[in-house]
């Protein structure tokens, strides 16, 4: 099930209620979102008849540990929550990442549903099934995948979301568009002035074609051995950002950065139109997306970071890269490999 | 690949090479198993072309922990491990789970390859690819489902193995028999004595139908949503009095005493002769298992720890026991809510 509307929450407990009648109840949130619609969840879950707990954490990415793992599975086991559970994500993605990954592995894996509170969860994290958490030198790469058993993105929790963090979403979402879907990236153009302003019937069209197409390379490629890759572009260069600024640049901050770097090395790489190159970039800036080079950012260190990516093979740096607007490569690896002086160039062309 | 016999494991590089070739390899084991048999796999790896690690831990049960795993983490991300690459967990039952789960959630999953190095492993731990650690109040309860790429149980290695070992992975054999395989419970009882003296040609045959067996049930329900759980025969009491041993008394030792214990509450809750009950003491002792109580342990402690299974509902005990020998009931969820006055009868039985 995957329900996006304005108070598409309020339809989790009565669905969870007919599919999954007999569990308990589990929700997990960060401090700040449990204060904001944790509260009210609980109660509605309570009404329907689930035992229901909250387990909260500290908010921010520097909660996506082991260690966090391991304090809320001693929390799970104190409250004697058994293979008969369900957890419920509530939050951004690192709840989802996070809360995801508690799911996979208590008794060897009980359901999650994802409830995922900002715009880029809505259309990253709690779609795919893709878990994790951090370890001190590199993202994710401790994980699992989890498909979850369901997504609920209620549009209505997104006005209280900071300015910076929707454009984070909208790169996200411009992402999906300019690899895998032409009409959502034109549609994007044409909406853009109402997506910024936080109109919840354009949201909602843009979240719900933006789950759907990545939901339909996700589920022919659940393991990322080959076409779901068309997904990380961008994403080589925006995962080095983030790790040579000690992930003081958030993930969409970084994606904007990345796609607009990448779809330029497209342009020597694959035959990318130069113009298609320039129309990404405006989008992103039509949506709120900065794309200013954070100063403090030493672009040397970005290069550098780039060589750590998982997605490289025996040292090459690998790029996802399409060959036009919504078209990514037909091969069944999308990935092309990229000298390391282009990698250097494109990132420097950021900095003008 | 399923591969046991004599030398099996020499065939591991070789066919590594054919299916995995471009992988890094790295061997997870234990430092006595390393001692033993480690350093002449990596060598013969490293000579069929793979760029191969050894990683070692503490040997014992107490390792199985999210902090071992952690750390083996940490020498992975140091060693610059991709996810192009397999892990060989090379030991008994610790290293196949705890190597098993290392592998399943590194970079979301990359293959694993179990080569048991125990009787008990090699028809336990490394079929059906339960992983998982152990949490301070409970076993196996942080873990995933990660099939092995391939199983090597090469036979000449039990030769050093204790005594006790070898009882331990004849009463799951035992088991497996008894829950689902009549044929090969009756030729348990005719080559008993051949399977206590080490002869190869028997083990092997005992082995590769058990695993074989087995593989049949996971196969059909690798999540043990329902018929799975028949392979649970004895380990209700099983797991009881372990914890209740502090974990003093072993996996293999417990299982013997659970087998004995639950087939006594099958003849009064599923019609289960008691003949057959006794045909399998008699075949236990007749392997070399030990059905004496051990004296520290406390029956009524061991009563309250099955209180806390995993296989538990809503606080009732549930037990999966057979109807006949080799036959478990039909239904889709093969467990028996169990009174718990009928679980302490039980257990006080075992006493006599």
């Amino acid at each position: 099930v995957v329900r996006v509307g304005p108070g598409a929450l309020r339809l989790l407990p009565g669905d969870l209620a007919a599919r999954l009648p007999e569990r308990d109840v589990v929700v997990v949130s960060d401090a700040t979102v449990a204060r904001l619609h944790g509260r009210a969840l609980v109660l509605s879950l309570r009404a329907a008849g689930f035992r229901t707990r909250l387990l909260t954490f500290p908010a921010g990415e520097r909660s996506k540990t082991r260690t966090v793992k391991a304090r809320l599975e001693d929390r799970l086991l104190a409250l004697a929550v058994g293979r008969d559970a369900a957890l419920v994500a509530l939050g951004g993605g690192v709840t989802g990442d996070l809360a995801g990954f508690l799911a996979s592995t208590w008794h060897r894996g009980v359901p999650v549903v994802q409830a995922p509170t900002t715009l880029l969860a809505m259309v990253d994290a709690a779609i795919g099934g893709k878990t994790g958490v951090n370890l001190p030198a590199a993202k994710n790469l401790v994980g699992t995948f989890h498909q979850p058993a369901a997504v609920y993105a209620d549009v209505s929790v997104l006005s209280t979301l900071p300015r910076s963090e929707m454009a984070s979403g909208f790169a996200e979402i411009v992402k999906i568009a300019a690899a895998a879907d032409r009409s959502l990236f034109e549609w994007l153009e044409s909406h853009a002035a109402e997506l910024r302003r936080g109109n919840a019937r354009a949201l909602e069209h843009a979240i719900a074609a933006a789950i759907a197409r990545k939901a339909a390379v996700v589920t022919r490629d659940e393991r990322e051995t080959g076409r779901r890759a068309i997904l990380n572009l961008g994403h080589t260069v925006a995962h080095a950002v983030e790790a040579a600024s000690g992930w003081r640049v958030g993930h969409g901050a970084a994606v904007a950065l990345g796609l607009v770097a990448e779809c330029r090395l497209a342009t020597r790489a694959t035959g990318f139109p130069a113009s298609s190159a320039s129309r990404v970039a405006r989008l992103l800036e039509a949506l709120g997306a900065s794309l200013a080079w954070p100063r403090s950012l030493d672009p040397s260190r970005v290069a550098e970071a780039a060589r750590h990516d998982k997605k490289n093979r025996r040292e090459t740096i690998r790029c996802a890269l399409p060959v036009a607007l919504g078209r990514m490569p037909a091969s069944s690896d999308p990935t092309v490999a990229i000298p390391e002086k282009d990698l250097r160039d494109a990132i420097r062309a950021l900095l003008v």
